[in-house]
């Protein structure tokens, strides 16, 4: 959920070093251009690495976008925890708001390049299943403190609660609203309180 | 909300003739060849129409594409009038699904051009507006039946009921799931009757 920021430099050598500087070039590219002016050469020449080793190493502009999103998911992410299940919401949702609307607007040009390439769409999944993952501990805790049925299924939940920020930012392409994270989570926290999310509970009388 | 269709012939002489022809083959070609396949060209050879009245018309494929989903606002789509705003909500996000999951990927197509050309995309806009203003009946037949709270906001219900189909369908991207239309207008339903879509929305912790 949280944008893709270039990877931090690691001890790692002279190849971690240029994965590194190709990520930091491939989305500077993509900010300033968009998929259409992102090409293999402006990156390796950015990055300050040989064409052939770019060209080898990553094959083309989808295997380029593809490593910078698998890349976003090696990171210390975690979800808001504010000890309530609509502020976490809200906090997690005002992040994506944020992301999707920075500047360069690298985060809606990585999802728009993902119309374009079937690699960095499969990333891009990638990418998404990973933080919804990480994001089930919100649903986990809320549950312990009470303040959800039993067996809610934690990714409906948190699609719910994301979808229209998604939908209004990517898709209806709305005016800017300050409101939308909050009012989003609130709606996904009066559905789960009302059983919107319910399981159908073990059958098996565990 | 539901997939442009080609529009039908009306009466109205050479010119809305053309217009059809050029519509239907723009839809075909998108349908069989996305984005990168649709050139002016090959629409104008399609349609059976001289390529200078394409340009002369439509400029670009930008122009083509933006004319069609205008084109997708003329006519006589109203929403499901089941009885329940629940079922109601169900209906139209089984339309939506059917639509983004159709052969060939019509409506898909329109939606990842809208990422390839503005005009595209502010037509786009404009379809879904128009869409969306049509279901407001929808949120008024229930707060009539008293199903809902008095002043209830009808777009940012149905925004929240349909927003988890386009994020699953169009972005997530995830496997086809049957009960995604009705999982998400129950949520809706729900979080409508407990308030979540009041105007003014209530404060936090109110």
């Amino acid at each position: 959920m949280n944008p893709p920021t270039p990877p931090r430099r690691r001890p790692g050598g002279r190849t971690a070093r240029t994965r590194a500087q190709v990520h930091d070039a491939v989305l500077a590219e993509l900010g300033e251009h968009g998929y259409d002016g992102l090409t293999m050469d402006a990156v390796a020449t950015r990055a300050g690495v040989h064409r052939a080793t770019v060209y080898r190493r990553w094959g083309d502009v989808g295997g380029l976008l593809a490593d910078v999103l698998d890349a976003a998911s090696d990171d210390d992410w975690r979800p808001p925890d504010t000890g309530s299940l609509e502020d976490d919401l809200a906090a997690l949702n005002q992040e994506i708001q944020d992301a999707m609307t920075a500047r360069p607007p690298i985060m809606a040009a990585l999802i728009a390049a993902s119309f374009r390439s079937e690699q960095a769409a499969r990333a891009q999944q990638r990418l998404w299943e990973d933080r919804y993952t990480r994001c089930e501990i919100v649903v986990a805790r809320a549950a312990l403190r009470g303040e959800l049925p039993p067996h809610t299924d934690a990714r409906r939940l948190l699609i719910a609660a994301t979808a229209p920020l998604y939908h209004h930012l990517v898709l209806l392409r709305t005016p800017h609203d300050r409101l939308l994270p909050r009012h989003a989570a609130r709606t996904a926290a009066l559905a789960a309180a009302a059983g919107a999310f319910a399981k159908p509970p073990p059958t098996s009388g565990a």
